[in-house]
């Protein structure tokens, strides 16, 4: 008697999201696992990296990258053990990563994928402080960012999978570290866990008094995760020759409106200050020096990593909009399969 | 008979504006001229420049320098002679630049003026391309705009102070040079009279469509003196890595609401671009660089400096007002004496 097959359930793209993403807006299908060609390797997919660009990817319209059509599989960065292979780069057993998408198989050419030596960390760290969210933080933080030691580093977004990195790469740097989360476990995390200098509860709290508290001298470096009235808050406390990175716009993404622009950002003006964006892919080409610092920080103790795990490939339409209610605790990823 | 002491005229700042300067906010004064203490001079004032950053000194609450107060002498650059000095420094018959306020007579410290030569260029030029205007257009293009050979520099407000010197520097650079003006009397100018490859009529013309036809492979550099829906344009049309050069935003600067943040600012993000603010006293310390060079341009014929002069001290209130409303071409200053 064969052995039964197993499905690739996977979820697929039915509708572009209006606001927040609904249920609706998928479909949760189940097809046999596809084939390698020649040249690729057959993943199974064990984590899901649930991250905030996917709202992006989502939208109609080219941005640095196609959006996800209407019928295909989500997109999503995954990591998972090689189990059939018709490359002679990747063997059977090897652990990788890659943009495998919202499923449980997924094929992929060797050269697309990165390695992750699960002697080193766990394979969810290689989706969190190995992954894009270290990558993120490391090269937004150190090449756009550069704090120097005793600058004031703010990052919101703090206890997240960037931010709560972002953090601690400047306290390793030699800078103070303010984070904006919230809540008070958040809050609580970043300062008793992480080593932050201090926390700002922006559900609890006066963002700009806060930063007026805890950054007398000015914000040197605000690393901006989410942006609407919280960037606003940092550009007008900005320090001379200030660094704003723009990482992200969580605030926004569900926005059924225009985007909220800076209504503050001609204290750049004032302070000489600059405001520049970025996403990963741009540091393509250093990813071995960003992953090998980190993965010696990691080793070293000086950086902890946190992953929020969800269970079941099933949960993605609900877990994926904890990222938009502030839900998670660390890098948000689905388990699904081992 | 005793000569009839002349009168110092001047204007102070009556009430902090709502909107556009009325003329309730001023009063015209008359005063003996001030008298030279030890190591000063006493300068009659023959231009006084009218600059949009005037509207922000009326305002209450510190930016980069303190507010002009209620019943104080307007602030303002000027140029003039000196005509009576007790500093070896500075001699009778000298002309310097220097922050003389809306009036006729003004003293002035030697360590606090610039010398104007008016065999190099005329007097009003040391308040345009040889002064505040020329040296803003040079540091915030070349310093923070950067750009290369082939590039494409766009620049609102380009038939302004600022503007058209930086459409003419970046042709000088090698770079194209494109402007947003409002009216054909100022693009046709730009193009035909300083060599911008091209003009678009914002008053006429949809900016997006203008950017999209003039700038096919994407804006290099932006140079904002403008800020509003005009920077928003631009921001969408930026290329890889560009460059926006914030130094001004006057369709702001009479905002009864709150500013207008450009909504389209995580465009720096896609196209990992950047965007900075500057003063021009922010390169107090490479003044003599940036003159000396715009000088030699100037004499080489390379760079053409235009000049709006009104005439009367009179006039200022109302004169002011064409800076907001578009209506000067070229530098706008009063002619107050000779």
């Amino acid at each position: 008697m064969a052995a039964v097959e197993p499905l690739n359930r996977q979820f697929r793209l039915a509708s572009r999201p209006v606001g927040l993403p609904r249920a609706s807006d998928w479909t949760l299908e189940q097809a046999p696992p596809p084939r390698p060609a020649a040249g690729e390797v057959l993943v199974r997919v064990q984590y899901i990296s649930l991250d905030p660009a996917m709202r992006g990817w989502m939208n109609e319209g080219r941005s640095y990258i196609q959006p996800v059509a209407i019928g295909d599989v989500m997109r999503a960065l995954g990591a998972g053990e090689v189990i059939a292979s018709e490359s002679p780069d990747l063997a059977v057993g090897e652990y990788v990563t890659g943009l495998f998408g919202v499923q449980e198989y997924a094929v992929a050419h060797p050269a697309a994928v990165g390695r992750a030596d699960i002697s080193v960390a766990p394979l969810p760290v290689y989706l969190s402080a190995l992954g894009m969210p270290g990558m993120t933080a490391y090269f937004g933080l150190l090449d756009i960012g550069k704090p120097t030691a005793g600058e004031t580093v703010v990052v919101s977004g703090a206890a997240g999978a960037v931010g709560s990195l972002v953090g601690q790469i400047a306290k390793l740097k030699g800078a103070r570290a303010v984070g904006i989360a919230g809540g008070p476990e958040k809050c609580s995390y970043i300062v008793q866990e992480l080593g932050f200098d201090a926390a700002i509860d922006y559900k609890a709290q006066d963002v700009p008094a806060g930063l007026a508290e805890h950054c007398p001298e000015g914000v040197d470096v605000y690393f901006d995760n989410v942006g609407g009235p919280i960037l606003d808050a940092a550009l007008a406390r900005l320090a001379r020759r200030a660094r704003v990175v723009i990482c992200g716009a969580i605030s926004q993404y569900n926005a059924l409106d225009a985007v909220q622009g800076p209504a503050n950002y001609l204290s750049l003006l004032v302070n000489h200050a600059s405001m520049t964006g970025f996403v990963v892919s741009d540091y393509g080409d250093r990813l071995a020096e960003g992953l090998a610092e980190m993965a010696g920080w990691l080793a070293a103790g000086r950086i902890s990593s946190r992953e929020d795990i969800v269970e079941g490939i099933e949960a993605f339409p609900e877990a994926l909009l904890r990222l938009f209610s502030g839900e998670n605790n660390g890098k948000l990823e689905l388990h699904v399969g081992d």
